[in-house]
């Protein structure tokens, strides 16, 4: 196939530039020969997650950008510059993750065997034509797999199961998801069904409910409505979830959701004095939907915890072996447990058109865009 | 001396009243006969810490009481009820630790070999005149060492050592401690220099900082002085110090402390991206000082932890052996490094006071009052 091969390829980067905008830009990049253990893969699809846009558009506001040359840029906010004081003049290629042919390999029998086949990795750099990868980080997926499939075979994917092992390591019982309704909700609602784990999902409006309500989950809390604490501290009583994985940061959700669990430990037992309940209450935030500061009112005792959790911090913890059974379940369960669904399907000059970039970054309920480099 | 034990004990009691009030007051209870492993103490002195104001007032206003008979009482502000619900109701007698002589002892020989020693302990309802308790949870203070000298022997030392074994079980290299020129705070300062640990002390005045530099201190940073978070940065650059130990609790001053550690560690290693370094920081809130909710902004990555602290779960994590040392080493320092340095002493009926009560909760630097139950 090696003729059909450009010797260049298009690739999309994220700059804070130094008069302190934020830039996207595509950019033509030399196509890398592979080296010996490495291979060539044509990115068919990658797609656009949450993780990817905090990247993308760190805290320039997504409604400002204007169109330049083969990018589009818009103001990050004078107060929040120091935020990104140490992406300045940096161009970071940007997509986590992606699918793609291998059209190019090494001489190594490990990137030779890969020839040919669809494979799905992550590593960054995926919003291109081309990329050249170590073949050690590619997972072929499985026979009838399209790349399209395989596009989101690792964050979301990976990221249900790290909050499951945590579950499971930290001796908890159950969980508590918040902005439930997404994507990779919607991928932990239907693991947890399979293993049999009580989950309480706390989404923002009744639409929200009755998606997750459809896939077959037991327990939904809608934070907008009066009830809401209420609610959620009887669900917590039922489940015992006294760990949760928060996505929205800031506000008050996190501190109102250890409140509901401290409420709901003090059912079961007596207060140790003035110290609350023994029972230890964990959230992490992997997210940060809302970027105000994170308020917690410490109603809730003195035993409890709150910190940042990432994927990555997750598959060190459990080490190699560990990680390579986890991502065998990912491939077998693509079509299933974790199937993505995208509703836009758009190209690389598209990802850096302004109006494109308002409409993903809107982050609305169920929508999911997914890069195509080849389109 | 039997012949000149009474019958009956003063003892001080909080209550949250069923009409919403905080009330003070001082009972006449039963001296209890001891069992067969168990004393009874005649209290010679117990101190008021910061950790017996929260049981003593909760969230009442220490400038509100007003005197009834053998008690005083303050109005508890209608917001903050639901927090003290499962006090209504309970009487909880008051003093967390003190000292003083054993004057009866049950039949069993551990008893026995109390007869007649000074003895301190924690365990609540210290604030009496007479007590009994379980043999095993004395400590006979060393050869000529006073009640008034052994009364602070457990929360203080324990608190400072508990910190410091955290910092080694946790595999950090140096502190930071808050509202460090506190009785606390100073007994840390000369357990860390004695030890050869680096000590970051967060004060508010340059009265605190002059206080324990006094003692040999090397850092202290004044959050009052606007380079604050400079100092703090440098600091902690110097020392490694990724851990802390925060007694204010409310406001950003948490915050503050997990961003000047991203500062410091982003010195020496590249951001992990959008997530910033992969240095764990850790704060563990031990007080509330401030009782306004704790505002994070997240500005230090993804690799951090906020989270209760409380010595009964640290001496639960260590087990008894390591806290019988931890014990035997306070008993060996308590004229140097655990040493307790009192301002005021007062009588428990002082204590019911409602002037006395407004200024004990003043906390004023160097301040700390001792309760002499037999005066």
């Amino acid at each position: 196939m090696s003729d059909t091969i450009p010797t260049t390829a298009k690739q999309l980067f994220s700059t804070v530039t130094e008069d302190g905008r934020l830039e996207l830009a595509m950019r033509t990049v030399p196509v890398a020969e592979p080296g010996d253990d490495e291979v060539l893969i044509r990115v068919d699809a990658a797609p656009i997650n949450p993780s990817d846009l905090g990247v993308m558009l760190t805290v320039a506001d997504s409604n400002a950008f204007e169109a330049g040359e083969n990018s589009a840029s818009a103001a990050i906010p004078e107060a929040m510059l120091r935020h990104v004081a140490s992406r300045k003049g940096v161009s970071i290629p940007i997509g986590n993750e992606g699918a793609g042919l291998v059209v190019k390999a090494g001489s190594a029998p490990a990137a030779q065997a890969l020839l040919g086949k669809t494979v799905a990795l992550a590593g960054g750099g995926m919003y291109a034509t081309y990329r050249t990868a170590k073949a050690s980080a590619c997972m072929v997926v499985p026979e009838g797999t399209s790349a399209e499939e395989g596009a989101s075979s690792f964050v979301n994917p990976l990221t249900a199961l790290a909050m499951v092992g945590t579950m499971r390591l930290d001796g908890f019982k159950a969980l508590i998801h918040t902005a439930a309704a997404s994507n990779l909700g919607q991928m932990l609602v239907k693991l947890c069904l399979a293993e049999g784990i009580d989950l309480i999902n706390i989404v923002r409006s009744q639409e929200q409910v009755d998606l997750l309500k459809g896939l077959g989950a037991k327990y939904v809390v809608d934070s907008s409505q009066p009830d809401f604490m209420k609610s959620l501290t009887e669900a917590i009583g039922e489940t015992q979830a006294f760990l949760a994985f928060d996505a929205i940061g800031g506000g008050r959700l996190a501190g109102q959701i250890l409140t509901a669990m401290e409420a709901a430990a003090l059912k079961t037992q007596k207060a140790n004095g003035p110290y609350g309940s023994t029972q230890h209450k964990q959230v992490y935030l992997y997210g940060g939907l809302n970027t105000a500061p994170t308020e917690l009112s410490r109603g809730f005792g003195m035993s409890w915890s709150i910190g940042g959790f990432l994927l990555t911090y997750f598959l060190q913890r459990v080490g190699q072996e560990e990680t390579a059974k986890l991502r065998a379940k990912v491939g077998a369960e693509l079509k299933t447990t974790f199937a993505s669904a995208y509703t836009s399907r758009i190209t690389l000059e598209q990802a850096i058109e302004p109006a494109m970039i308002a409409a993903y970054n809107r982050r609305a309920t169920g929508a999911k865009y997914l890069i195509m480099p080849q389109a």
